[in-house]
């Protein structure tokens, strides 16, 4: 089948992060050109392998080219994810989508109309980190998994780009938040939100978010808590499950970690009951012979099957991957977190 | 000076505690009597060197006894104490120091009657590991600290005598949460708490809550996270704290720790604003060359200046250490917090 002559629109990291994988998709994907308002960016799209379309104009002109990739700063997806669509294009908008809600369901209402896939590069739906948790929930492998705590930390403050302002859809929640609450998304989709608790903080930056604390409280009564830092010198691990019968930790994307599960349930309740028991016993670590140690479960992707995908849509009718009604919950959980930290309150809303 | 005479009510795990500690204070205390409701507790204090009194009344009835520690159940510390200050005696309170804040007022109301000492045994003030914490936010050593979060996590659910009883004054918000909440008040005694959100679990129990997540809001910011966990099968470090500047973090009990820093403020900015930065920039570990690493802060303490502060309020009028206005922030907090989880909403108050 004919492969989909595909282009990139903002050459900046991420742009330059898709033709990367776009060149080894080549059997479905004709990584065609791409479009950079600066110059320095169109040569390294050049150097790259690719050919630079002379402006936007010329990629919207462009009859053979199906599909864009927007890689720019955030505020610019709307605009130019419409163009392209009434344009003819089928388009895959960076992260996050757009800035809120109302915005997002005006490119839904494009896709609609002119007909095109419009999807979203969720990207790290594939990163392993996330799938071992998310497979250690599903098969139920520390009993009946209550919470679940995601925290991305790092200390160098926001990028000193476009990131660090508000106008361009800056900020850590709109930046990192949005992986990590479309993997809590992902985690139980068929599991609807019915409250958010937010803090967001502002140490490094005053205009936008560098950074939030999210609880999620799913209908089940599980719970989520989505950390982003950019002012952690120390790191917290990753990843931290718990269940009724263990705990799971994943320290890092190297995926070091493991599951720790009570063996004994017997001895769990027999040392508390003892009357001599001061405080300390409750908080006493476990004994070797009530616990046992398990290595995480091995998981496998390939984040290119976002690509494949999109291929399969566009050729055969196939279903995407990132659905518009997933984009509209990971949004309605942001501006609920937008709204929860900004008047200090729980936001209670079925999401 | 004449040595106070004391006696001990309840003489469980605590009970036992302060008698010997009691014992150790000879040149201040003389280690009189205690009185248990079970004639086992009666034996085992006999052999720990005291002359058990054979009734509460008997307690009450000895001209010469000047203080009692109450260790009893929580729901028995209002009306035994009530009853010794109305009988002449100084009294000390095992916390939770009661139940909510109505009772704790009847409690100051009789001590202020009656003229008598009355404060509550909080002696989680005198751990190492949260005046090590103190120390690096009381000297600024990480810049500007913003955050701190506090865990005690156990694995063996809540022990199985009343304190998973309601009407005992059970669960871990009184049990444990206490402890970590009054030190929270101690870490900055002059800021008041504005706002209280909080989540409790009832994994293991329903009757009471068996471990909490407890955000306070100061009214310069400054955030504090308090959570007890009895189902944490692996443990997250016990305290974590973030300053402009650098992080700390203290593993344990034992005071495994460190604090890291920047020491290279200008690389901090140069990495992100470099034009081709991917998002995983954000999140890169710092190099060494721009951190620096440091042990923990060495501190002091001997619980026994809990008893000895007692000696001199009595014999000297010094003033206690633990004050009524501070047991009732901590009270006030925790009535908070209950409020906050059981309506899913945060708590703005001034405390």
């Amino acid at each position: 089948m004919k492969r989909i002559k595909t282009a990139i629109v903002g050459y900046g990291g991420m742009g330059q992060w898709h033709g990367e994988k776009l060149l080894t998709l080549d059997d479905k994907i004709e990584a065609a050109g791409t479009y950079d308002i600066l110059e320095t960016r169109q040569d390294a799209a050049k150097k790259a392998g690719f050919t630079p379309y002379p402006s936007f104009e010329a990629v919207l002109a462009d009859p053979e080219l199906e599909l864009v990739t927007i890689a720019t700063p955030n505020d610019l997806h709307k605009p130019l994810a419409i163009e392209l669509m009434a344009a003819g294009k089928n388009v895959i908008s960076e992260k996050p989508v757009t800035l809120c809600l109302a915005d997002l369901d005006e490119m839904i209402g494009a896709a609609e109309k002119y007909g095109k896939l419009f999807t979203v590069h969720q990207n790290r739906r594939w990163d392993e980190d996330f799938l071992v948790c998310k497979k250690i929930i599903d098969d139920d492998m520390l009993g009946n998994a209550f919470r679940i705590e995601s925290r991305v930390q790092g200390s160098r403050g926001i990028p000193g780009d476009w990131r660090n302002k508000k106008e361009f859809g800056g900020g850590m929640v709109l930046d990192w938040g949005v992986h990590l609450l479309d993997q809590m998304v992902m985690l139980k989709p068929d599991k609807a939100i019915t409250s958010v608790y937010a803090e967001l903080t502002y140490i490094t930056n005053e205009g936008v978010d560098d950074g939030c604390f999210i609880t999620l409280t799913f209908e089940d009564g599980f719970k989520a808590l989505v950390e982003v830092g950019t002012s952690n010198f120390i790191r917290l691990p990753r990843w931290y499950v718990t269940g009724e019968n263990g705990s799971a930790i994943v320290e890092n994307w190297n995926l070091d970690g493991k599951i720790t599960m009570v063996s004994d349930w017997e001895k769990r309740d027999a040392v508390p009951v003892a009357t001599a028991a001061g405080l300390t016993k409750t908080m006493a670590p476990r004994t070797a012979e009530t616990i046992k140690e398990y290595p995480l479960p091995k998981v496998e992707s390939d984040v290119r099957d976002f690509y494949r995908n999109v291929y399969d849509v566009i050729r055969n009718g196939a279903q995407p991957l990132i659905t518009h009604r997933q984009v509209r919950r990971v949004m309605k959980i942001m501006e609920a977190a937008f709204k929860s930290s900004e008047t200090n309150s729980v936001v209670e809303e079925i999401i």
